[in-house]
């Protein structure tokens, strides 16, 4: 029975045993709990989007044959790929988090065509079982989720000259039936709510690192995984038992590191074993994918402009005319990200195995606004919420009797301005800039798919310096064999 | 016969005793002017690449039924608005200035759309009367060029509050065969270098300034027609008889003021007479095409980075990383411009009159970008250039038996380097961040198709805040109907 | 027996029944309240190092005739102004925090002035007993906190027209002894952590207000005021016992607010009382000090910096171009802050009192550059800290067990970095980024001294454009009495 | 008789047979020569300004005994050092341009010092050589220019280490009564304005380099001197003859190339002469001053601060809040370099010689901005100015009886508004952000005293990692010896 709705899908979750620990402890179900409960309220909201709006969040899959959800979806035209970015800024929108399936939809579409390129190269078969297992995953409607960051250890040196060859997830043993593999992978994005996760290497690989060549499907139940789980700012607020101080009660990120201690993948879940020369062109097309995937922050964008829009609204000041001008420079910005994201995005072009990938150059130049934008719109929205954002006493306080009716005396603004609308928008200004939140819309915009300078490296490998200069020189009038001795 | 090259555009202009003055005399032929001669090459260029590109340059157009120059293109399907801006870049490149056929493209696809909402509106016939016109400039292969930008006078009054009537282009007087205008345009650019103007009015209008609601097509060489031609920063270079202190010698801008002394219009050429309400959604349609077409500084941005890397290069520092860390935030500017601009154009609508309008909120945040991000390119350009670029004797002083050796024994760089193709590229960056190009490339990019407020007032517009303070208060979980008295 | 060290100081803490809520409930003893205690421990560090540096953190007061701490003292040079921003960068090194004091030390100096002139103008003698209260003050090495926030209420309506009158701090009752106030001071810099408290008005007054033209000190402790602490980001972490996920484990700052219930102040402590025509020049001389006082934050700067470069030799990037640009950049940026500080400072002025006043332009100067560059700073700072800092699990897991060793071997970086170390780094840039001091470094950097537009405000006010436009007609030659009818 | 007034300077420049060539031939009288005369009355205004305030641009010296310009003075005091930013602030806003006389006197106080030091250290007499020679030129009142910029060649290698070793400037010939030096000095501010010129070493030299180690004075009128004029944005529009196109008709800059050809310099003259190990002390010193001396360009910033607003005004545009708004950030901008400037200098410490050197830190902060914001500044001006900037017809044009009284007509703006001044202001702005002016203001302000990477190196020189990182180590509580191994 396929999973339905987002209820199914929460439910899917329940008792699968998992080894997860979290501030010291084992955690029983994760799904009950506090901390981790708003992350799987996102990744819910992905199914429950392709029930309300299924033409956004969802698409025909000619792979089964059946409609799937577009998380799940190998793009089969530009216009496939242009709708993740839709549908990604239309998630950003209602969670005003990170809703954490975006990992596995460019994990799908990158190894759908790298797969195809392995087989013909290398005679394997890898396409085909690729082809297999992401068909299983539609008619189930899985969450996929993806493990890329390893470790790495001394970044100096190549997975095979570590001081301990586990820093980089690698295959040790091989038998006839399938390979056992150990390793960490390090924040990993909704690996809890998923249910199975495809492994990819992290970086370019030599020969020397064939070990390290491994891409493979595993479950996220698998009795030899351990998860770790990463704490946020703020997420101890989840405890309190209040809604209010939590800013965004609902919905939260979730990075954790998985831990591989000898897990088991048979023949059929393995997607590339040791063709190390392919480990390049799957991060390259992964990361391109994912660096346009960014395009969901311009969705807590829009979250973020409302919220600041509300307070200065509520402060009684949106008349104010460097109010309405850092608005515009908050939407400016925001839009600036989309436009990149989207022209990256119809730019695409088919792959030899016909999926369609993404411009490259323009999905970098859209990630590495990302790594910039967000903050200057989270300093606006600070700018605009005034102090009081970072001075409010405690849900608690307002609830007692002792200094609730002071507070609500003393926090009046305007008329027809409710005191506790007005601290739950602060609240979620802080949620957004300081606080859980702030981790996805900040510092993930900082360093998933790739820190800035990654950004910086591509773009320097895709700007073509030469044929620039070509032109320039040629409107210069430059003539480098004039006979004055030039040789550049 | 219609125009076939470059060559033959080039000789259409020749012989059209048109009133041009240019510096306090009036030019007996504007094509063998040295100042004006490379706005003109510009233009001609984009007949050339519609030779060697036909099909980047030139599109099958169904209302004359054969391949037209896309400038003359209404646009038929999302990819003919996209293809117009790969066509800019590819010019831009090409020119490293403005070619100054982008009004007359995006004039024509404006008026094609509006002059269809007026009959629709008003039963009046100036759609097919329109159709027509863009039939016969196709077969005849003709320039054509905008005129919007009125002197305005006092700003704070509309066209009938002006204590001159004429400070808006108007209708002086209403003939049974047509209309005749009085007015000026100001800093039109390629005025000159066209076959026929386009005059549309400058801003919104209301019923009081029904006289100025005029659109209509004129010929560049009508009798009572003055031009005056704008000066340039070191627009007298090209006087002096040299061409390396030019930068680029072959190829410039031009903008004039364009005075129409009571010119009669025949009824088959009038698109537009008294019905006000159409001039905002003729200047509001023209803007988001025009702000779109700003990408063509994106070809000039390229020609600028090649530029500047070219003499890193033959200053022997393309290693140093700062440099090369330069030349990425260029490429990475560069590229954010261009992402946002065919994001605008794919994300283009079909309009009831059937041509293809592009996206108005992308199109505003690709010109806004536009209005800073070439200063900052411009600035690093002049970073890598080094200071040479503004103390570099005239090329007299490089010719001169005197001083000529001088300059070349103590002016030799690395070895292989040439002295006169390093000042070559140095007086490239100098044309394009301080001389004639710069005109183009930066003020032009500030005011040209509306200053920066203007792209933040339609930005204001369009972001729609109300959906986005939906969006956080539902997630803050604000009930403003929660008793405690909000009503905002 | 006046204070003499920092121990001292915490003492004369204890025991003093401040009626204190913090998270919805009443606090037994401030001083050993987890939450509180850092706090404590940064203002103690002012006592510290007046101990250690008295060059740096203590004066000679002609008011008292003895040495005393610098907080305390009223500048008697223009040496005197600069010698605070170097104190002040030197405890934000310390600290890493906000330590609280400089809103009183601001405060004294601009009563000190304000006084004289009230007296000056009103034949009053407040000058005399704000200088015995100051002395007094110097001889119990006490802490003065400046109390000038109020809640504001509407903010399109002044203290007189608002439906509730103690929405401003206000006198409810003169007698011939003193008089009684009511109201409430918002987001109170460490309020708490001091002994007495100078009541000053917040904005400009009417004659309609002037009973909320009051200057007064308050003890900490009497028994009509009410302290609710803000919370901060991360605040609940010091809760949890350990020390490494506080990132500053020892040092924080503090805000409150502060409700007075008809508090009477006798006459010696009242040093305006109704003339209101002097809260305007108060307020400006307090923000012009304190706003310069924002320098305190290049002492943070420093430490961010220091982070980001440990956690870059941590990760093996230091020698990686990119990394040391980065650090520069933070460099720069902290200098230029400090620079317009400390001359504001240098350009000090003697007022008709006697003390010295900072320069108001360079003041605002600094002050707005505070509310950019440590957002831009702990961006960068964020880039080198890497993801890590985000998902980090809690120090409960590398305490467990089950999970310390599994860390500890996934974790491991280069030789010779303890994985201990390296997430201490990571957590205090998480602490100044997103977590309790990204209060004090960013959002109170933000609103500190008044908001970005409150120095535009008085930019604009103190930029004199006359004069400057002088300048520019002299040099183009314009003629405003050129018969041409100019008459601008 | 020395020179009085600046009318008398002007004189001192006549009749001396220079050897100058501009556009490709030899000038006549410099004096005279209309594109060179604008420099030498910026000149001027520094003899006019000493007359007009002598408090501000003389002071006593106690060389010669005697009040001495103080463009001439050695400081004696931290006072000296600040007055010279006041000065130079003035000037820039009288003359709107570079007034050419810091670099001279920023190489008296670095060499005041060098040859102290190069004396205590070798037993020379250099400095008292030194002191004579100023105490004549204060006498003589004379304009000493500094003369530093080598040509370099192959930047990768020494002096010594050219193909031709005439690429940096160097002792040819060592006589018992002096030195003979070949070389050429690189874009020279105003060394045809000034008497005598300080030739100066241009970086760090090496052992091998000590034939490169010369410092010395010599006559501007020296017969082996040849001066090749660089050209400016729009020089040639000095050529024709109006004055309205100049934008400042008065005032502008002058960079030439200098050509020493086996010029024999007395011994008394000689300042440095193989004593390679003070070329870097030398360098630093004198960029350390100068760096700061750029505070000059907040005087040309209040000249187009105050044009922009002028412009604004005759628009009728000065009540738009986001033309306020700009006007703020540009004053912001301006007043960020100053306070950077003024701090170094007032942050000065003695040198063992006695004179007083500006903090470098701050210097190299001033500086860097300096290669920014004028940038950003030019940016905004161009928006306020709107694009009749660059489109407005020349002078000539308004002169001829044929166009004139159209553009009068179709120019008139807000009554009361010459069309005169309208282009007078927008010509000034054009010359400051484009033309002659943009040399001084843009370019120079990237590259004059180092470009911007020369300041990054210095900063990252000074910035001193190890002891901020020590501050934050301390704060999270690192411990590096805490037997997890390590030892970084």
């Amino acid at each position: 029975m396929p999973i339905r709705t987002a209820d199914e899908y929460i439910e899917s979750l329940r008792g699968r045993n998992l080894r997860v620990y979290l501030m010291g402890e084992r955690v029983d179900e994760p799904v009950d709990h506090p901390v981790i409960r708003p992350s799987i309220n996102a990744v819910a909201d992905t199914y429950r989007l392709a029930e309300e709006e299924p033409d956004l969040a969802s698409a025909p899959s000619s792979l089964s044959g059946r409609r799937v959800n577009r998380f799940l979806h190998v793009t089969e035209s530009v216009d496939d790929v242009v709708m993740q970015n839709r549908m990604q800024r239309r998630l950003g929108q209602r969670t005003g988090t990170c809703f954490q399936r975006c990992v596995g939809m460019d994990a799908i579409n990158s190894l759908y065509s790298v797969t195809y390129d392995i087989d013909q190269a290398k005679g394997t078969e890898y396409h085909s079982r690729f082809k297999a297992f992401v068909a299983r995953m539609q008619e189930e409607n899985f969450v996929i989720g993806g493990a890329m960051t390893d470790p790495k250890g001394d970044r100096g040196k190549p997975p095979s000259g570590q001081d301990d060859p586990d820093l980089f997830m690698r295959v040790v043993e091989r038998r006839p039936d399938g390979v056992v593999i150990r390793g960490a992978k390090m924040h990993q994005t909704g690996c809890l709510n998923s249910h199975w996760l495809l492994v990819m290497p992290t970086m370019r690989l030599l020969e020397a690192d064939r070990d390290w060549a491994i891409a493979a499907a595993v479950p996220v139940d698998h009795g030899n995984i351990t998860y770790i789980y990463g704490r946020q700012s703020c997420d101890a607020r989840a405890l309190e038992g209040g809604e209010v101080d939590l800013g965004n009660a609902q919905f939260g990120g979730q990075e954790a590191m998985i831990v591989f201690d000898d897990v088991f993948v048979p023949n059929e879940y393995v997607f590339m074993n040791g063709e190390f020369e392919f480990a390049a062109p799957l991060v390259e097309r992964f990361t391109s994918y994912h660096r346009r995937s960014y395009v969901c922050k311009t969705g807590l964008g829009d979250v973020i402009i409302g919220a600041a829009a509300t307070i200065a609204d509520y402060n009684g000041v949106t008349k104010a005319s460097h109010i309405r001008d850092k608005l515009v420079e908050m939407a400016h910005l925001n839009e600036t990200i989309y436009g990149n994201g989207i022209a990256a995005s119809h730019e695409s072009k088919p792959t030899s195995a016909g999926n369609y990938q993404c411009d490259d150059m323009l999905a970098n130049v859209c990630k590495h606004n990302v790594t910039r934008f967000p903050y200057e719109i989270s300093r606006l929205a600070q700018d605009l919420a005034g102090g009081l954002m970072v001075t409010l006493p405690s849900d608690k306080d307002f609830d007692s009797p002792e200094t609730g009716p002071i507070l609500r005396k003393y926090l009046t603004g305007r008329p027809g301005v409710s005191v506790d609308n007005r601290r739950r928008v602060l609240r979620l200004i802080e949620n957004m800039t300081m606080g859980r939140n702030a981790v996805g819309y900040l510092t993930e915009s900082m360093h998933g798919a790739g820190s800035p300078q990654a950004q910086r490296i591509q773009i320097a490998r895709m700007m073509d310096l030469p044929s620039k200069q070509a032109l320039a020189k040629k409107l210069a009038g430059v003539d480098e064999d004039d006979g004055d001795g030039e040789q550049a």
